[in-house]
């Protein structure tokens, strides 16, 4: 079976055989991870698309992939002759996922998917449209598990204790907070499937998922039991007595399913957009306090110890990027570059200088050349990219996890002319990165409140980019987390974003992207702090925590405000004073002019 | 009985007749009106506190009276030696009302309330709350009404049609909009008991409530009658022509109850958190549809006659406001002027220059010299209030209702020397004001989006004020309308706010209140209009539609950026152009003058 046609026809064989008449295979693990590893790559087996993000839905007679905007043009090639119609998530007249489910369900006739990879939230909703139709939903069996012959295994790799001088707080301390907000909600048991948040709280780590260090797992907590549902052959003695020092039981990875049948009676913690379908319907005996997991919000607060470790990684992280930097502008025009070698030096230079402190890249490095960089998520292919010009500019949008924290840098560079529009685009992404960093607002506000700061001077001439201003940033941990954020606009999927604490940190992000012609982003990352307190409340402010230049060659300064300027020069002083002792002779010489006053 | 303690007293005789141990008050109407006529002003009657809000709570043994920020010192003089215990809203320790009751009520025993003037969304709480305990609650009854011997009577005021010159559509035409959006949710009967809302899809106004020209009225809308009860002795031929030409049935005030419970096993649209709970409660055998009325969204975009009225209306109010400007900076220090007669004179000025056009103001007028400004609706008695020296600054809040629109404008006025700290609060204030009128925005913004456009400036030095920016307008109906506005903060209480559409008008009145010293509000209008489509969205803007100086002897120039001074520069040339055509002379000179460029 080597087509997606045959592994289609063959999947709705053994859909007649469980009596199933609508097959839905969304992308997603066990845990609802944004990244999942090679075993869970079943929409991609099944359908042949290989983007990041889709549903695929299967019924007798029709099979249809649903997935987003970046990846439309994708999706229409490799579905070509696969029998699969493409579904433009967002398009007018196209259905969502549950209305076209909806749609092909005959009467008396069964939905079928794979109940540990919907969420609860989603389950029930499947449940809905098949009870309806007088049929029900069948959620035991992943039906692809017989086709796919050559399936990877759900690999679990070794796990290790990420130090308290690195975590900053025991997970005994961690369980003991997490604990105080159970009681709060007078919760007897909290079950827990994400991975970021167990990882968190239990001060583990592995390489389970590329670019995301987590463990795969499941945790319960009760008010004196911490249950780690962990493959126990990857834990060593060093894990396994540090997790027991902190009160922590380790148990099989699958034994979470056999203990939440155990606990019928009892009030029960999860996060129901987040824990999937299975897992929730083994506690229907319960009594089920849906919620956000506290560790969510207990983990985006990063502690003193994170805080200071974090700027060292951002310094590690400005020192290769300036190097970058320093490579590219000089380089350029010499020799053939393209946009896969500068990935490539680009990583290079940060494993180089991270050193031990270093782990692995935190997501796929974007290198991005002219016309490019105004495909979002777009990829260079080693023998499929751009070769860099003399000319345009050239974008670089990466991050490394080290042991100190996670990083989230975006620059872009000249290699040489741009046209007038190319800096104004340009001047107006920093004046608009600038301007958010700048705020100063009272406890309480959240990112909807502020994004304005960063989109207004883009409106102001009818300019927008189509995604969030910025994200929240795991330790070491999810470079995308929640549930900090900038985004002015909410919606069902994309709920208020969380209030900003001291200690929260966020990308600013801000950029153009005009199609066929040019894209522009300049990220930095911000620490969120208290300001003064005064009679009217607390104040907040920002402190940016990344260091590396901003490309000046870029800029047309007639265009920015003295209020711009100060801001440009204030935070190019502070790059030099981070950066300049690691720098000597010809490259501080660099580091100076590419951080000079404007 | 003259005192509260004895008309409480005589309460819980009453309650105790009727099987009710904790008895409810709020500060309401059958409409959930923001301001109530005397008849229904029986939480002040019993607990002899006249603020405008607040909520009385009655058991055997306790008394309590909850009121917000606004009325604490207030509420705490009214309520001495009444029995009756202040529960200053917000304050740490101090319960909800519904936490209250909760706690009061023993097992088994009864909540009573006159459920015409409680919310259905309030009511279910209660009814909650009741069952938890084993008991009910008991709604059939307004307990004050025999006690309250002298009660004045329910008057409904002589009802006129509001021409289409001024309205801008035909009922009939807005009975198709409300029309379309009930089939939209499939409802076969809206029922309505908003004020506002009904008084706009009927085009008809009367004076049952000061300042509020709405008539006392409910309505129920089907796919092919609509009903309205009103009291049809107010109802002249000349408006019941216009009704029945347009589609209107007139049917008694009080018959909204025998219909309702007419209508067993139809879908029913009602908006929860407005339509009383007696009332919903006939609907038990209905499918209720609950949510916001359409009729809300629908006013709150100005069709294009009424904006061309509003226009006119802000001209009129801009002429008046002028020529107080020009009397009190030329009278001051000459006559005695007191609080009250500055107030007096404004009024008077706007019914003069209104003349027909005019018909009441649409708010008591605020008056506020020095330090009384700093207390947030401070009430200038005519014998109890602060004479007018030359120094300081005096703020006078008010507006009209015009055939041509309601208005709300605030100015701030130096009457002389002024301390560098006034100057930089009112330069602020005036940053605030003009800095969200320049807002150029996407469309689908919400007021919490843009709020910090306003308060960025003040937030960057620590201040802030403790309302929101401002509040929707209606058309010759509240002065206050939702569902627009500008406030950062949501909560359960103030959910989102509408997305600012084109029509819209919202008020923009940042402050600085110096409890003790001083305070500043400048307050114009906004018609939120669309601006340039370009590829990245709608973009939206606003106009500033308020026509009045600035007092620029208030400001601080060197404290404004350039942008600020381009901005206060054009609205001042925009405010020379309208409004002199309606000067001369000195006046004109004084026009000049006040408009000057900065």
């Amino acid at each position: 079976m080597t087509s997606p046609k045959e592994r289609i026809s063959a999947l709705r064989e053994e859909m007649s055989r469980a009596e199933i008449s609508v097959y839905i295979v969304p992308t997603s693990d066990f845990h609802d991870s944004e990244y999942v590893c090679p075993y869970f790559e079943v929409r991609k087996f099944l359908s042949g698309f290989t983007g990041s993000a889709g549903t695929l839905v299967v019924s007798t007679s029709e099979a249809a992939l649903f997935t987003d905007g970046r990846y439309f043009i994708q999706a229409e090639n490799q579905l070509k002759d696969s029998g699969i119609a493409l579904m433009k998530i967002g398009e007018p007249d196209v259905p969502t996922v549950r209305e076209y489910v909806k749609k092909l369900l005959p009467d008396g006739k069964n939905i079928g998917f794979d109940g540990r990879v919907i969420t609860a939230e989603a389950g029930k909703a499947y449940e809905k449209i098949a009870s309806e139709k007088g049929g029900r939903v069948i959620c035991n069996k992943d039906l692809a598990d017989s086709i796919w012959t050559d399936r990877p295994t759900l690999e679990h790799t070794e796990i290790y204790v990420l130090d308290e001088k690195y975590s900053g707080k025991s997970t005994a301390d961690k369980l003991a907070d997490v604990r105080k907000k159970m009681s709060e909600k007078k919760a007897d048991v909290h079950i827990i499937t994400a991975l970021d948040d167990i990882s968190w709280m239990f001060n583990i780590r592995a390489d389970d998922i590329e670019c995301c260090p987590m463990v795969l797992s499941y945790a319960a907590i009760t008010a004196d039991r911490a249950l780690l549902f962990i493959d126990e052959s990857v834990c060593s003695d060093t894990v396994r007595d540090y997790l027991e020092k902190n009160g922590a039981e380790i148990h099989p990875y699958d034994e979470i399913y056999s203990y939440a049948e155990k606990l019928s009676g009892m009030k029960v913690l999860i996060d129901e957009k987040r824990v999937n379908y299975r897992l929730a319907g083994l506690l229907k005996d319960c009594e089920t306090v849906s919620g956000q997991n506290p560790a969510q919000l207990l983990k985006a607060v990063k502690n003193p110890v994170e805080v200071e470790n974090i700027r060292y990684a951002h310094l590690l992280d400005g020192i290769a990027v300036t190097k970058f930097m320093m490579w590219i502008k000089t380089h350029i025009g010499k020799e053939k570059i393209t946009e896969w070698d500068a990935a490539v030096y680009m990583d290079g230079l940060r494993k180089e200088i991270g050193g031990e402190h270093f782990i692995a890249p935190s997501f796929d490095t974007i290198s991005a050349y002219g016309a490019n960089v105004a495909m979002m998520h777009y990829s260079a292919k080693k023998d499929d990219c751009a070769v860099l010009e003399p000319k345009g500019m050239l974008l670089v949008d990466s991050g490394g996890h080290y042991f100190e924290g996670t990083t989230d840098i975006t620059r872009t560079f000249a290699l040489g002319e741009l046209t007038s529009e190319m800096r104004f685009h340009f001047t107006l992404s920093l004046r608009s990165m600038l301007n958010l960093a700048a705020a100063k607002f009272m406890e309480g506000c959240r990112g909807e409140n502020l994004d304005v700061l960063a989109r207004g001077p883009m409106w102001e001439h009818g300019l927008d980019y189509r995604c969030g201003t910025g994200h929240g940033v795991g330790y070491l941990l999810s470079v995308h987390e929640s549930p900090n954020s900038f985004r002015w606009k909410l919606s069902d999927d994309r709920p208020q974003s969380a209030v900003l604490e001291e200690g929260m940190i966020t990308t600013d992000e801000p950029g153009v992207y005009v199609e066929g012609s040019h894209g522009i982003r300049i990220e930095n990352e911000l620490l969120c702090r208290k300001s003064e307190k005064t009679e009217y409340g607390q104040t907040m402010e920002f402190e940016t925590i990344t260091y590396a230049p901003i490309d000046l060659d870029c800029i047309d300064v007639s265009l920015m405000e003295q209020k711009d300027r100060d801001r440009l020069n204030a935070y190019h002083k502070m790059v030099y004073e981070k950066l300049s002792p690691h720098f000597e002779g010809e490259e501080l010489e660099l580091l100076k002019k590419y951080t000079r006053e404007i």
